[in-house]
């Protein structure tokens, strides 16, 4: 690779950029980039190419001589790239702001990543990353393909279970968050302290150890009692788990968690707010608008405050920390999706996991952790057998099989409003949904209407 | 055992004791019963005397010397026995109301099986059955275990794993029922179908064959879609199944899966019926009033017809089924709850499950199923897990370990609420709940009450 | 099947076919059987016409209207077969005597289905067991296979593994004779005893209670230990084994463990027979020629006493037995080779096992086990892995792969002489080993000669 | 720890003492001992003495004031120690050529961590570490054990699993010697290289994989079969092993697998090594003499050159790099013996393997490997059947789960001369076999004598 590193970032038009950049740039030392193509779909034409003169003015102002490119053609982008980073999100926000209403439209949690909308995302998302992964075994076949793209633990499987792409690592913020802010929480530093991280992507938990391997999972549990920060995404309500409960779990929940032990409250904060600020994504759009509009300017040179307030912070920086690590074989702890091998007795050999990993010249190697307690296990077993199904649906476009995924998915009530909102999302998602072509005419020819008029218009619009 | 059968009756002042004579009677040629104790509490005194009384005629009628004994001493009716069967109701009906209406009363469900109330009738039932196996081992160390009270896969699954009582076997009705109907549905005689069950007590599916191997599965699902009736048993409200999803899962689910797939449905209709009819317990408690009345009377000396009307309808006679059938070395395919030894690989072999076995003299074997799909999988898988931590807070009393129940409990949405409903109903089964005492008295210290008036007026009339 | 049954027989002029007649005509009262076809090989034209013509006077004097018919053409036999029986020997009893003489000749066992011996049986079976599964998918997709021509388990594993033909039984006389003798030796009925076996093919150890589910392992296991017979194939050599070592593992191994427990002796009897009354293989070939002098005789209508003397009495009977479950849909134990399921959780899934069976009309339905203690769950995982090696060497003829089933079979001491032993073997067996040529060839390249005199005569009289 | 680390070592009077000190004395700057205690049991005071003034003049050369003591006192030596490394041999080199004398006498391997001499070696010794962890408890129940007493994997399993003691960690200088010697072997540094391994203590293969995650690993099979050295310890004969084989493995074997890949050869060069030099116990008891007066020389203050060549070199090395990883939380790659989890899933959760681990200050997390082969698979469970066979014998003192262990052990035919080889090695180790005093007892009465000479002579000389 002594040519100098080529990075191909599928989703280049994302507000993140500025922040994938800035973790490219303080490791360049050691990460030799020469050229980094950011590429994206038509509708993404301006914002790809408002963060491609942003990226280039970051490199330029760090005195490196990087080329950054802006294309619609994925072709040139992956041609012999050494690192694929995705960061893509099909039907864009519109379509995440349809992911949230229509579910809370019926009363049910609506959610990018959980719920009936994290199922939706990965219908839409999985055609299009193995459609990546084909690209990449032409043009660039020794390329590792690190995804960001959410849910990530679905995408990771699809890519490597069905793509058969192994060098595939998907990556996350919320554990990097984690062991961000749970150390002060503590008073410790963060260098002192050993993690141990078990469970699925956006459903794992952790355990801490001082140096010299004394456990410090309570001591956490009880900051995080207490009301410390310790680690949650900009995205999550901070409803307080239950004392008892996950004194006697034993472990520390990530963020996501609170979707399931206090699921009542999330569902009714998740009402409250569309009914006011907006859904998470209204307000993100929000956001991003005002992001473009910095970035735009030709002064700015540098990641603006503002990116760190999205939920997604820290995910590009993760990024090129897993890069780095490939790169350099580094062999550092970091915790990522990635194939379980054993890791998680309870799941199969062959599923994709979230866990802590020797990350290094080779991709990464799971931690072995052993067999989890009773709750635990039966979580991750029903959260997988959930993904599952969907990354099935995803690709046969089976109606029964995302029906399934629906009944089992824990955060949905199985009855008659919530076929409707699956069909209603359906409808609604439509055009990234090839697959399911034929239930969708047959749920127009019904006469199926969307009942919320937000989404009513967003489907409207894109017509 | 040629000195002619003992059973021992525990729950023997039970309205279902007839049946359970019935089914003797019509096998007394080959089951040789010398004499039958019937053992309840104090509190059910006068029932048993009436069982016992009604159940000596029934024998006297059919012309066999049995002798039929009620006793409040349990001593005495295990001692020497050869068969004990299960059937007792820990804090009678009027427990089953509270573990109804209380979750309900939360816009929760309520059902004795499943839920809330599902995870309380094992928390009292436990410790209870825990004794009584302690009794066994002293007074009738070779007799068997016959336990159809329900929750049974849990119960059988305390006595093997905890009371390490292996001779022991959890039997239900469902299954049975099933066998009777659904061969008429699609036109066959039961002697020409094959069974194949698989899954957990109250949470199977199945596939059925003809003679000749080939699968009528399918027919099976068509008749109950088009609206057959296929064996659902008489508790439980018929609401279709979603066609797309059974079709795809290519198994037949049994009637209690309406819970969890159509979740929503049941639950309205719980509502409703709570509302119009009383709960399924308020109901029963009536008819129970009514079939005592009719067996008082000194000249009925057979099972009347009114008894089938109840959900537990043929549980009693398959109880004689699986005695005779150990007792004779029948070797017949029943399904009952025993160890799976791998019949499932995805759940643990110490695990108990409900699935086809070979019954005979040394008890349940059962039929090794493999590997399932994905969402049975899951399912199964979560199901057990949340047993798994209901048996444990049952032995423990462990609060913390409850919340787990209830958090992983498919039917529970977890939160404020459904806390609520835990602690409501530690305090309105306080009198069964010996192990949770402590938390009890500091639910009561801190001023909780009980919102339902009919659940509060049960709690007052008991103290 | 009203039609009646039409039956072929692969390997049809085996001496066994009088033995499969004869348990057909016992059952036919309830087996109406229709046609009976024997299909064999060119070269065993002479032995195939005298064995149907003995079978046709056969059924003849049982006054049965069934038509046997001898063919070479496979197609034609297999034809709208309703059960297609395997029985054939590749090579003959030729192949068998190289099995046997060039291991002994190199001072290791030298067995038809253990040690080298068994290896190169399954790699000449394997690819000709293929090609009828081949031709039964076009000619009679329903029919069930019953295999009985050994290494059984292998063969099954093959047909279901890599023929995905699941209609297939393997079919072993080894456990028939335990319950057949063993009640006698302990003074029970063989209806009075309760069996559970567990294994592989060749491999099973096995329990026995009574009808009251009180274990009698260890009765068996002493009367073993007196010299009692209990169920000793003819062609094993009767060491006994070590008593302290078998009440420690608490099951009642089969014959064929004598080659594993008592390997030395074994060895050096095996030995010794060679050098006086010649091998097992030669043996055998004088009784078959025996045989075929009595089938020859027109008036002999019924199975001659001399046959029961062969070791695989019972096979051809069991057989029969297997048929008739699956015709009548008898739900009866048998113990046969099955995919396994999870009834031995020690080995995968899909790996065919040799256990206690329900057999009926859909076939074989194996009862779980559970886990098994240290020795023997260790033994079952090696000899597996020694199958599976032994079954890929034989499809792909990889040589390497059957190097590493020769190093890891218990009965082979690895290095040079065992290298000249595969390699022999394989120069001996190169007409039936066609997916080895490469190989072959270059062994003869390299000047390799057959170190056994006699295996050298029976290789140059093939040319 | 900042009052500075104490160390006891059990076993102190060994001839590797002075690589240990050498070990720690160029670790000091970062892993700051204070005192050093040699323990030792009677018969080696005058080694453990000498060993002890040795060891004190290497850190007085070095500079450091670290105390060395030795004792036979080991409450003493083990109270508030930080650390506990054994390496004691019970029974001395003695009891190492009786293991290596009796088997070969009957033309059995002998060899003290394989075949029967592996057997007996963990029988005498786990009841001695057990013991030793029960005083740990009492007397420093932080401290970690760090294991390289043979059979390394079977102590470190019955620490684990039997003594109840975590933080344990097994050692051997095998996988450290591969390491050091095969980037030289293809040109590469060992510092480039990614090294997976996976297995049992002495019974593990690895993978090689460059910086870029290519895989190297059938370079160094070239080199292997190429003749360049590869890091086999000094002790193993260099037989090699067959190409096609190892190529079809695609793993790189450990030195010791030649024992199982090339039993013939191996056998046959112990034969030759006994009838000539005598057994590489007897050499070593030699060179340890030698040893021994070298080290008395009071001038001598560093290691002599002449300890590397014993079989067991590094293996102190590896305990010191052990133990600095742990105390300064290093997570660095090790391969050490500790509890499975699922790293292997072929294998219980609950075994001991030798696998790639990160060791840190929570002790060691082993990297999840996945599923192995058939071959690897099956060669893994045997092994691990057979260790566990061992370990329940050292601890029961049972006579059938011994000869079970030995029938299981895939370098022992089984039969009348093995048991022979069994009997006199419990004959030959009574004084160190106090849980089969019976079963000795009675060998005794029934006249057995010990056939080898040399060890009768032994076995007389300790009487």
């Amino acid at each position: 690779m002594n040519k100098g590193i080529k990075i191909a970032t599928i989703g280049g038009g994302s507000s993140y950029t500025p922040e994938l950049m800035e973790g490219f740039i303080k490791r360049y030392h050691e990460l030799p980039i020469k050229e980094i193509w950011l590429v994206d779909v038509e509708e993404g034409l301006e914002k790809v190419s408002i963060d491609a003169q942003m990226a280039q003015r970051m490199w330029d102002a760090a005195g490196y001589d990087v080329k950054v490119h802006a294309t619609l053609d994925r072709n040139q982008a992956l041609k012999d790239a050494d690192f694929v980073t995705t960061q893509f999100r099909v039907g864009f926000l519109e379509a995440r702001i349809k992911d949230e209403r229509i579910p809370l439209s019926y009363g049910m949690l609506g959610q990018e990543t959980n719920g009936a909308g994290g199922i939706f995302k990965a219908l839409r998302t999985i055609p299009v990353i193995l459609d990546i992964v084909e690209d990449m075994k032409r043009l660039c076949p020794n390329a590792w393909l690190i995804n960001f793209t959410n849910p990530s633990g679905m995408i990771t499987e699809a890519v490597i279970q069905y793509g058969k792409w192994n060098r595939c690592i998907g990556l996350c913020n919320v554990p990097v968050i984690a062991m961000m802010k749970e150390p002060e929480a503590i008073g410790y530093r963060k260098e002192d302290l050993i993690y141990q991280f078990v469970g699925l992507n956006h459903f794992h938990w952790h355990k801490v150890f001082d140096k010299q391997g004394n456990e410090l999972t309570s001591k956490v549990i009880e900051a995080m009692l207490e009301g410390k920060a310790v680690g949650l995404p900009a995205n999550i309500n901070n409803v307080p788990f239950f004392h008892d409960q996950i004194k006697r779990l034993g472990m520390i929940p990530c963020g996501y968690h609170r979707y399931y032990y206090r699921q009542e409250e999330m569902l009714k904060h998740s009402i409250e707010e569309m009914n006011t600020t907006g859904t998470r994504g209204q307000q993100v759009k929000k956001t991003e608008e005002q992001l473009f509009e910095l970035y735009k300017d030709p002064r700015l040179d540098h990641k603006p405050e503002e990116l760190a307030k999205r939920g997604g912070a820290y995910y590009s920086d993760a990024a090129c920390e897993c890069i780095n690590a490939i790169y350099n074989n580094k062999n550092i702890h970091m915790v990522v999706s990635t194939q379980n091998n054993g890791a998680i007795p309870d799941l199969k050999n062959e599923s994709i996991v979230e866990v802590s990993c020797l990350i290094g010249g080779n991709g990464a190697r799971p931690l072995a952790w052993g067999p989890l307690p009773s709750a635990p296990r039966g979580w991750l077993q029903v959260m997988k057998a959930m993904e599952e199904c969907t990354i099935e649906a995803a690709i046969t476009g089976d109606y029964g099989t995302l029906l399934e995924a629906f009944t089992i998915n824990p955060l949905i009530p199985m009855g008659a409003s919530a076929k409707k909102v699956c069909d209603e999302l359906l409808l609604a998602h439509q055009k990234y949904l090839p697959q399911f072509t034929d239930k969708i005419k047959q749920l127009k020819e019904e006469g199926l209407l969307i009942k919320d008029a937000v989404v009513r218009n967003l489907v409207e619009n894109e017509q």
